[in-house]
């Protein structure tokens, strides 16, 4: 095992706002920024933690991001926010959003927030965890780059298309996912790729269309989504969702847009939030318990609930108020900052 | 092939109504289920067309369903409306209430409806693809009963659990998907069965939780979703929406419900609208444009949307003004009236 070392909760905040300041990212970016991958880390999402500060200061190196915009936040509709990110990371203006979005979902039983014109690289579940900490159940969807393709499809043409759901718990953790619909991540072709090993079969297809579990020709060709004919229509519903309907990029368009540069894609982003009050008659207590009952009938038959093992991770490292990353990861981290 | 036998359009609704009134729905009941029935038939959906008489006729006769119950709609918040189907069959609440649904979705940006206390035994893409038809975005889910086991779980919990989905097109039929979560539908395994076949891998276990191929097992022990454990958290997802969320019954309680009998099951169902004017900032026509270029590029490299091949027997059906069926159902379905 490699050396690790142990950072303070504060150590994890001090580390990545320095080094987002230091690159050109305003105090309010950097605190966004923060706050998510905070969250990530305490529940060892190490893939979205500290690790994505080199996706972040990549992304403004490139000069594209803007680190310093202010998200305009408009009210278009009783039941609609839509932030405009004006060229900046999408946190900034989800978080500026939020409240709203919350609000407007608890007056009127339900309500939507597009995110436009905005940088993203964080993981959803966050984010509609975060409305599952207001009492509502969350739901979230956005594109990426046009490395899967539909099924029966011979080329890349939708994102990795994540989905995002959450479920608020009566004193409880709330009930969360958050998955990729292409059947792997564009980052764990890569590691195949690097490591020589082949691919599972259904993952991916080449250039020419065919199956393949070549992983080098996996990245020339393009990614299958998860689950068939059924993952491919999902993905292409989350493309319309997050793109068409909200005035934002699809997959295609983003990847397009970014020309090959390495950054985080540009796209938008669409986040549901449900009132259970209002959408159950004012019942949410009693149908808690029946979510309950369900939960425990999961747990019961020694299956598990899809965020139990980071929410157990969070619990442990709050308790112990550090977490463990390794030493050469906290190197290649202090290299980042511009002094 | 067996002997066939040519309706024209009008005896569709004949027949269908005849058969519903003659059992004991009144008019406005016959008339919301033929409606349904008349749509998938002339899609060439046979299991949800003509065919589905005979669970309606079942579950009528069985006595728990009311024929003749009036719908309460409830405007239960801004962008929520209620309907109480008050033990009757789904549909006439939906037709009922979805001319409010499609008014709040167009006033507030997003808009849910809830049906409770229904009896459910209709296809999803016909209520999705009227919300499209009113320039729409549409998506509904609904649970069943408990056949599906979690991923990494042992014994049913989870419904079949349909999840369908709309996308309004300018001048073209709708997009429109309509999939159940579990891998196989549950007929599907009673025709293996019968043909003593054996399954494919990854459709179901036995009772002892162990993966199996033998369809009699699997009618003893438990279905599987698509996609592993995504689907798993997908179908876990619709059970929330569809149940605790709009204060109505998980599909274990569903099951629990219907003691066994054969009747249509017993449950809620959610439908949400999406206004793509007020949603992408008054750019709906621009945003057509880009989902026309998606879906686009999709036909172009040989892939098919997920409802050309309906939409096509809809148009070829509808050009002729007739549908063919099997001479043996058609004298089937005779014997259901009652005189």
């Amino acid at each position: 095992m490699s050396e690790q070392i142990t950072l303070s909760l504060d150590d994890i905040r001090t580390l990545s706002e320095t080094i987002l300041v230091s690159n050109g990212f305003n105090q309010a970016h950097a605190s966004a920024i923060t706050n998510i991958i905070y969250t990530n880390q305490i529940g060892d999402c190490h893939s979205h933690g500290l690790y994505r500060l080199f996706m972040c200061v990549e992304s403004i190196r490139s000069g594209r991001v803007d680190g310093t915009a202010a998200p305009t936040i408009i009210d278009a509709a009783p039941a609609v926010v839509r932030a405009n990110a004006n060229d900046g990371v999408s946190l900034l203006a989800m978080q500026a959003a939020m409240p709203l979005l919350i609000e407007k979902a608890k007056t009127n039983g339900i309500a939507a927030l597009a995110i436009n014109r905005c940088f993203h690289f964080s993981a959803l579940w966050p984010e509609v965890e975060k409305l599952s900490e207001a009492g509502l159940a969350g739901m979230a969807m956005l594109p990426s780059h046009a490395w899967v393709a539909p099924a029966g499809g011979r080329r890349g043409l939708l994102g990795t298309n994540p989905f995002a759901f959450s479920w608020p718990r009566q004193g409880n953790s709330p009930f969360t996912f958050d998955f990729a619909t292409s059947q792997f991540a564009r980052g764990e072709i890569e590691l195949y790729r690097r490591a020589g090993k082949a691919l599972p079969e259904g993952v991916a297809i080449d250039k020419e269309g065919q199956p393949t579990t070549d992983a080098e020709a996996a990245m020339d060709g393009a990614m299958l989504t998860f689950g068939g004919h059924k993952g491919s229509a999902l993905s292409l519903m989350i493309e319309l969702m997050a793109g068409p309907l909200i005035d934002d990029l699809t997959s295609k368009e983003s990847m397009d847009f970014a020309e090959g540069k390495p950054e985080a894609p540009y796209h938008g982003e669409i986040i549901l939030a449900f009132d259970p009050t209002l959408l159950s008659g004012g019942r949410a207590l009693e149908n808690n318990d029946r979510a309950e009952r369900l939960f425990a009938d999961v747990i019961d038959q020694g299956a598990r609930l899809p965020s139990q093992r980071r929410q157990a991770a969070q619990a442990y490292n709050l308790a112990r108020q550090a977490v463990e990353i390794p030493k050469t990861l906290y190197d290649d981290l202090l290299a980042l900052k511009q002094t």
